[in-house]
């Protein structure tokens, strides 16, 4: 399968654009569980990249590819997770506020998405300097969100 | 982003074949975390197909499309995780036979991979048939590895 990756990134058809979900969830408690898992991985994914970033692992241009691009697949996902109506109660740091501010708050997940896309290209490019730049405008549009929409 | 989505499906493109994790994990714990959330997530997508399968939700193609391709990203994540040593303590169902009978278990995983990826093939080619029949194959493959690797 590394093989198979490896021909797919270097045509740059490891884009892989999804859709925003439209996925249906039973109960509040669901799109939590959902949103949380998607979080977890775009996380988890984006902190491999970190650590070469920071100079903690060595640059391994495949590598840094295919976490970004995890991250960008994952970035797209859990918007509509988030919109449940009283999924800001329980296991969440939902900020209510985010149903208020509706709009502001998925301009905020795109934002995530648009720069994630970016970090793929930076990533695909090669280029260290390039991905620690845009390493750092995922971070921020992370933040961006999580300051105003994420509790505690 | 739907209908970059719809053009990269027509054209087949949606594959995404990632290679196997080679995800660093600090603790045992994180690696407990990151296979439950792609879990999670197989299990959430997987579900929205089984939905169509069994007459629950209109069978759109799209969709399906989608959701396929989504277990199949997500089937090529957490087999590595799984292997982490003392993963199998803590809150977790992973069965301890997994690490002893390890080839067993990675072949296991790799038939979730192949079976999504045909699912990925039935549903772009829009046969609900042959959806429904692909839908049992990988429904198979999730229970041949639960019942020996998954405690309770």
């Amino acid at each position: 399968m590394k093989t198979m990756y490896k021909i797919l990134l270097s045509f740059g058809l490891v884009a892989c654009i999804i859709s925003a979900a439209y996925a249906q969830f039973a109960k509040p408690e669901d799109a939590i569980t959902y949103r949380k898992a998607v979080m977890t991985l775009i996380g988890h994914h984006f902190k491999q990249v970190a650590a070469v970033v920071k100079g903690q692992q060595p640059y391994d241009r495949n590598d840094v590819a295919r976490n970004a691009t995890l991250v960008e697949v994952f970035s797209k996902l859990p918007w509509d997770a988030f919109m449940v109506p009283e999924s800001d109660r329980g296991a969440t740091q939902l900020n209510p506020d985010a149903f208020a501010r509706r709009s502001k708050f998925m301009e905020a997940g795109s934002k995530l998405e648009t720069e994630a896309t970016k970090l793929v290209g930076a990533a695909n490019s090669g280029n260290l300097d390039a991905i620690k730049k845009q390493f750092g405008a995922v971070a921020k549009s992370c933040q961006d969100c999580h300051k105003p929409f994420r509790t505690r």
